[in-house]
């Protein structure tokens, strides 16, 4: 089947909101087999929107729309998709009583205009919105699907998942079942050469791979009669990627961000940690604070960016300063030696890098990082050159430090397991 | 002029990455005056590819695509626009020699496939590209203009900037020139209200509204014979904003964000900062350090996410936490307290609050954020209550955080001139 996407509203077409919608959406449809090979962006304008519609019902089986349900005169999405479909609205029950309820529970007056909103094409689904005052609607014409959600990501992801998708899925012959295997400390074309018989090989599942900031997603995808079926097909892959990757895997579970598999490894040990970061100036321990439920092994978190503060804070030598300066493997682990000791958490973790766009230099050009791990007194060092922008730095030098505590707090365990601890 | 935004690209197309390239041509466009009325984003695909083409040369006069151009068998914007215009490719010699520097500069080998870049269609305009190794290309076709870019931003922005917008320009009578209002620590719909008999009367300079997380931006936009007289035309506009708007217009460059402004601040007051932060957990310290030269200015800062790390570093008082809890106007004023003393920072901030998604109750629910300000001993508090999930409502924190200090600071500096200084 195949699914086009269309987002509508002023706001998108005039650059004022990126559209992370169709991302969404799309990166969903692709995970349960849905080909997309069109999103389009339109105003809230009857008649251009008709005519996207229009060439999308020739071209696509699901159109899945989102914007333009809102309560105000520029909300017309709903209005043109019953016209183009030939549909009368009216006034759907269930629909007016979730509007009111809506309301009531927030302890706010509805205004008229509100009601609208409670209006659905004739012979259509309404599925509801608990995050919003628009219901979402379903329309099927003709062997089309034609699906109408709101536009606030807070309220079209949850509909999507917990009702639009299953929808989808439902639609298909047998079902469509994806399982994330989730890597670090692997650059994309490495991972994407580890894999590359597979790919070749590949029929029912099949294999993709997603580049991110420091990590690499391998997605398998398998189509059965049911789901039992469709993770048997899958489970001998997951084994053999687990058995080409080991360790880089941090997790196989979609949810899971690679902070929280750090929160989570630091939680099952016991191990309280604290960030100490220069050129990231915070951004490494935002990314850990992220996770829910953090503050069980979250000490504390510096940032010395000065070198007085380096010195003050965590007790940085003067004399390794001047000799190495800042951006140094000496300093990275003075740091993490420093916050050990005096915030006594188990793991520290040190960021230290030229971020640019100014202070690099041919020995040291913009994009060289050092991060440093400390679990219980073992150290590991990790130097890094990551190019792009100031952010872009910034950014590739948090995953490498989530990736390098990953990596230390299991070597830690492994060596003090299987064999001598390291000084 | 209508444009028409094509991005083109199977990483788009499947959700892989978020079409920011879209968000910020349009934005772009809608700011020298170009109506745009479509996005089209479409895979690598000659058929498919053609297709959008030919709709968009029916519709719009400019087309700007981004994507595609690179040295791989996938690439093949270019050679599908030299298709649907019925122009042959042939080798650009500038485009050649600027390839093979390109690769000398970084000691690179060049591989035979790069040598497809370097084939540009029958009377094209070869827009230089000094950050990758495609150029852009510029076709003029029965009074249309089709732009082809490269996909990835860094090379795509500079371009556009120094190549395409001037061309654009040239192709409007006179010129369209815009400037930009950025406004903080005001609501959207109340600046919108602020501003709404302005644009109901608007004509030539029209005034648009753009809501960013915790700042409203107004930009105002001219067409003129040329510069002199469009900033002629906006001068006045800007001057009634600035009456209205007064201290909450933090600038009036485009290319000024709030933390720069902040910065700026601080810098020209002499004034070194320190930052305390817990539910953001870094995230105001990664902003400000996001700006160059920070360090002139940025003391330390301190994640004193636990209850135990506000005591111990900042000297919060026990008593304090246990009666008013640590998300309190209390407790945030004595953190403010202890990061001045102990950091010996003109200014300091903190900021504790509630992010989500657990922890809240009735007294104090999810997205209650306490904001402190202490500049030269002078405190101000801020009680702010924000929507979103856990990440919004810590980004929505980290944007107040910025607009108090840069109020604190404003207010310290008029008491001192022109009254007593507060206590």
């Amino acid at each position: 089947m195949i699914v086009e996407i269309i987002s509508v509203g002023t706001e998108i077409l005039l650059g004022n909101i990126v559209n992370t919608n169709a991302a969404y959406l799309a990166e969903k449809c692709a995970g349960i087999g849905l080909s997309c090979y069109y999103h389009d962006v339109v105003g809230d304008n009857e008649e251009r929107l008709t005519g996207v519609l229009k060439t999308a019902l020739a071209r696509a089986d699901v159109l899945l729309l989102s914007g333009g349900l809102g309560p105000t005169q520029d909300d017309l999405t709903k209005e043109t998709a019953a016209g183009v479909l030939g549909r009368k609205l009216y006034l759907h029950e269930p629909a007016k009583e979730a509007l009111t309820a809506f309301f009531k529970k927030r302890g706010m007056e509805i205004t008229d205009n509100n009601w609208k909103q409670a209006m659905v094409p004739e012979g259509s689904i309404v599925v509801e919105n608990p995050n919003g005052t628009a219901p979402g609607i379903i329309i099927e014409d003709n062997g089309k699907h034609i699906i109408l959600m709101p536009g606030p990501p807070n309220e079209l992801v949850p509909m999507f998942e917990d009702s639009v998708m299953p929808y989808l899925n439902s639609l298909q012959p047998g079902i469509i079942y994806s399982q994330t295997v989730k890597i670090c400390g692997i650059g994309e074309s490495k991972a994407e050469a580890m894999v590359e018989d597979l790919i070749n090989a590949q029929d029912n599942p099949t294999i993709a791979t997603y580049a991110k900031t420091g990590e690499v997603h391998l997605r398998v995808t398998a189509r059965a009669d049911d789901e039992k079926e469709a993770k048997k097909l899958i489970k001998p892959y997951i084994k053999e990627l687990k058995g080409r990757f080991g360790n880089h895997i941090y997790t196989t579970q979609e949810e899971v961000t690679l902070e929280k598999a750090v929160v989570d490894l630091l939680l099952a040990n016991h191990l309280t940690v604290s960030t100490v970061e220069s050129c990231t100036g915070g951004m490494l321990a935002a990314r850990l604070i992220n996770v829910p439920g953090v503050s069980d092994v979250f000490k504390t978190g510096y940032i010395t960016y000065s070198n007085k503060s380096k010195r003050k804070i965590l007790g940085v030598k003067k004399s390794t300063l001047e000799k190495h300066g800042a951006v140094s493997e000496g300093v990275a682990k003075e740091m993490v030696k420093g916050a050990a000791l005096f915030t006594k958490a188990d793991v520290a973790v040190a960021v230290t890098g030229i971020a640019g766009p100014d202070g690099g230099s041919e020995e040291k050009p913009v994009g060289l990082v050092y991060i440093a791990c400390n679990v219980c007194g073992r150290i590991d060092i990790k130097e890094c050159r990551f190019s792009g922008n100031r952010m872009k730095v910034r950014e590739s030098s948090v995953s490498a430090a989530l990736s390098l505590m990953r990596e230390s707090i299991l070597a830690y365990y492994s060596e003090v397991t299987f064999g001598a601890k390291k000084s």
